[in-house]
């Protein structure tokens, strides 16, 4: 659950899974590829997600039966295994994802404060 | 510093440090005080700093060469000491405030970035 008494901003572990329910929703699912995308798509703000924080991320979306991992011979290769990701319970995801706008939206409005109220 | 490689949001510390220079710009420092109107300020964002995490926001300020720490006897009390805090160095303060300013904007459009793209 993203939402936690006392608790300051929103978790790196919430912001990252919300991001791998979004390539899994965009059929983007391919192990390393969402690792490259995620490390570009957030490099302009700073911030770089290390390996094992997403890989994290993926396997609590599995224990919360979120989503599904899949092998299956990649295309046009020889006996070679990818892993993919699947949705196992696409409603559990939505509702996730919208308990983690709630804490995303919360966690503008602090931040907002204090750029009223100290500058 | 409020920057660093790779770093997700800004950190708890750096938003309280921002505080408490606030509230000494205000002449609003008079320890328990400072606490209090914290805790009500970010009540309504779901966020309760700890006392701990509070004194050591004050600490640092200490040691960063930024707050100083005075006693002082209590108006109308008798022998009843109190702890106030002023600037060691408010150029120094200034300037940290514009480095966490920084930080609290990146992290805004991090967030952003995030409603954008996933919902």
């Amino acid at each position: 659950m993203p939402r936690g008494e006392g608790k300051f901003l929103i978790k790196q572990r919430a912001f990252l899974k919300l991001y791998m329910i979004r390539f899994v929703e965009e059929h983007k699912m391919y192990g390393m590829q969402a690792m490259d995308e995620l490390k570009a798509t957030f490099k302009p703000f700073g911030y770089e997600p290390n390996h094992s924080e997403i890989y994290r991320s993926l396997h609590e979306l599995i224990d919360d039966g979120i989503l599904v991992r899949h092998k299956k011979i990649q295309e046009g290769a020889k006996y070679k295994e990818i892993v993919i990701y699947q949705f196992a319970d696409y409603e559990k995801a939505k509702l996730y994802k919208k308990q983690v706008k709630t804490d995303l939206d919360r966690s503008m409005s602090l931040l907002r404060k204090a750029l009223e109220d100290v500058y």
